[in-house]
């Protein structure tokens, strides 16, 4: 059932209130009348510990579905220290959809259990999920689909679909192939309903629905899905054989995981940072970008220690400094912000780069001009000095400039070079705007102060 | 068709070619080519110059699916310039779906125009559409659903969709209501193929499929269909009332939307900001964010200059005040971003609250300390003294811890204050990591070295 969001108290917190008690038998039920995505909503909202003690409590005919809709990070948490046993006895209720995606994550030795619990078809099928990399159409494809001819009518369609007495909740169409199984077209069911049962499933499929590549990445899959408002789309090998199905769901996970992706990135979270993961996993995952920080933080400060004679003559520069780092900090950020977005969205090519960099710059000259009028009279106000003033100002439109600048050329770079933008591209432009503002505004110091 | 994407030139870059050649025809027939997602994809990476030209030139019947296809940013920027009359035309071969998106956007003269242009019935339905919130589960909502009794027979529902003899083609279930239209239950298309014919509505629906709310969040509508993996659900009034229906593709938009919004607010970008939108234009939203920085920079700046004389005594300190506030800066905003996201996916709640704040402070400590012995070591190879090095270790301890409980807090704290955690979460961080950075630092400057 849907939940009543004005419930007085939430699923987790009767749960944490019921191992707090230490009444196990109490957050069984309560589990056990969850739904399957509800249970692994809830573990991903609890420390690892106890998250260990609630799945120990899920029924063992819904774990694999909990698995399943678990995020990566916390899957592997949890099948970390399951028994072999109890993992092949998870994933025995799962679809093969499904099941691709888990054993993708489990052990090697498990996974050959898994297959070989399956009938020679299923493990055929599988096999062929698991051979194209998992962030293809391959491997996020449902290897079930359900195939007809063009030459029969719908209603031999329809018996046919009778016969088999199973086809899953969520079909809006089946497919059409040759008699190489090559993909034709699609029969929407809607048509399937609507059109003369005597009709010929030839003159009712829909050929303007192309198929999807095995070997298309999971980015472009979503792209298509979006642009073409799709539902389930036919994924083809290179011969043009039929050998699955995507539907939405997949790609609904696919399009939330790289935009959370993306925001991590961004952050310099590297890997996926579960929230509610241990203390030392979590301090060594986010340590990485602390450590190239201090190194990208001592070039910076070096910078400033070329001009240590400038500062001593005049020390209110040194108050002054990180005013111009920081502003360039943010405005390079927006840019770099922007860049990695429209990339991932595939809306920046060579075409209008050379637009979108004179337009940054332009940008930067009208922000950078302004604020430094600002900053500068906020320094006069500050130090009574007019010079100090026009220096900030100089500083703050140099550094802007070189925001932008660096902020548009590296992640188009760092794309080139196959490094991911959202997470270089960050430390890349601070260290670019801290060493260059600081620079700037010292040596202009140095000319007109000392 | 799918787009070849080895082909040597993209569509991009053949339109700007063709406008530089100032061949209108041209680009005509190749923007006559494309579906029009493509054309919105393509007009989204134009400069607004271009993009207008562009724009004028698509096929006056497309023109309504392409504005609805683009982002709300870039459609407004479009809709702007164009005259009533061809907005009415451009909306007439919209869904009532797509129109209703669309209508959302327009002077209120024109969508009066467009509401007269509709049949009464069709009126009646937009009406409802455009009475919930623009971002509520009936705001999304497609007012056009088919609806069945409980009490006919698969046969008799069949018999009926063939009358009507139109389905959407992306239709994987229809409707059961009673005859007050109040909603029962589902009735999976995939059943009404695969199960005889002569059994009862009422019996093959599945009732286990609970309708949505037509005032719920359109977050929440996103997170009910991934959670239950959905391609469309029922909306019901407050009566219980089926008033429509949600398919997965609007909400595919939701959630590609709202993680965008999450990822420019962390940037400080407020406003959505169209890459391709005029220099003016984004330099006055970018300049918000500035301005703010300008401001906090300035206390920050306050803060060291309240340590000028300690300054004037020990410039090494002004060299390595940098080193202490970006550390802090690049802590806290890792903790903010995995707030912001664990608040906008609901992992967080008052009860695990506390143990998430012990957990980062764990980790600040644990990150701090080990960072602190590196800086210092790295101080003392720079500046050949140990007290210097032991006071950035402390302080780098201190803020650190500052950055952890700041970056945890605030963005609780806002959202308590409704205020969104993404776009102020950030400010309000640097600014307490560089004023308790500089503070700490300073003050043991102070303390030891004077």
């Amino acid at each position: 059932m849907a939940k009543d969001t004005s419930e007085t108290r939430t699923d987790l917190e009767h749960v944490l209130a019921a191992l707090e008690a230490g009444t196990v038998r109490q957050v069984q039920r309560l589990v056990g009348a969850l739904h399957p995505a509800e249970t692994a909503h809830l573990l991903e909202a609890l420390p690892t510990a106890q998250r260990r003690i609630v799945f120990d409590l899920v029924p063992e005919g819904d774990q694999g579905e909990v698995l399943v809709e678990l995020t990566d990070d916390v899957r592997a948490s949890l099948v970390e220290g399951m028994e072999a046993s109890k993992l092949v006895a998870a994933s025995e209720d799962l679809d093969l959809d499904d099941l691709a995606d888990f054993v993708g994550g489990l052990p090697e030795a498990v996974t050959a259990q898994v297959l070989h619990s399956l009938s020679q078809r299923d493990r055929d099928r599988l096999n062929a999920v698991l051979s194209y990399p998992e962030d293809s159409a391959g491997g996020i494809m449902n290897p079930e689909t359900i195939a007809v001819r063009a030459d029969v009518t719908l209603e031999v369609v329809m018996r046919y679909l009778r016969m088999l007495a199973y086809l899953p909740d969520k079909t809006a169409a089946i497919f059409v192939v040759d008699r190489n199984d090559r993909y034709m077209g699609a029969l929407h069911v809607s048509r399937l309903l609507t059109r003369d049962p005597a009709s010929v499933v030839g003159d009712v499929m829909d050929e303007d629905f192309p198929p999807i590549p095995a070997s298309m990445t999971d980015t472009e899959v979503a792209r298509e899905f979006k642009d073409r408002d799709l539902v389930a789309a036919p994924v083809v090998d290179e011969r043009g054989q039929l050998i699955g199905q995507i539907t939405v769901d997949d790609v609904v996970d696919v399009i939330s995981e790289q935009a959370d992706e993306d925001i991590r990135r961004l952050a310099g979270l590297a890997e996926e940072d579960d929230m509610f993961a241990p203390v030392f996993t979590s301090a060594r995952r986010r340590a990485v970008w602390l450590g190239i920080n201090v190194a990208t933080a001592f070039l910076a400060a070096s910078v400033v220690g070329a001009f240590r004679p400038t500062l001593d003559q005049v020390v209110v520069l040194a108050v002054l400094m990180p005013v111009v780092a920081s502003m360039g900090g943010i405005a390079g950020n927006q840019v770099v912000t922007l860049m990695v977005r429209g990339l991932a969205l595939g809306r920046i090519e060579d075409s209008n780069a050379r637009w979108l960099l004179a337009k940054e710059i332009g940008v930067a000259l009208i922000n950078g001009t302004g604020w430094a009028v600002v900053a500068a009279l906020g320094t006069r106000l500050f130090t009574d000095d007019w010079v100090v003033g026009a220096i900030v100002g100089a500083a703050l439109v140099v550094n802007l400039l070189t925001a932008a600048i660096t902020g548009f050329a590296v992640p188009l770079a760092l794309t080139k070079l196959r490094i991911d933008p959202a997470l270089a591209g960050t430390v890349v432009l601070t260290t670019v705007t801290d060493c260059v503002g600081f620079a700037a505004f010292l040596s202009l110091g140095t000319l007109f102060l000392t």
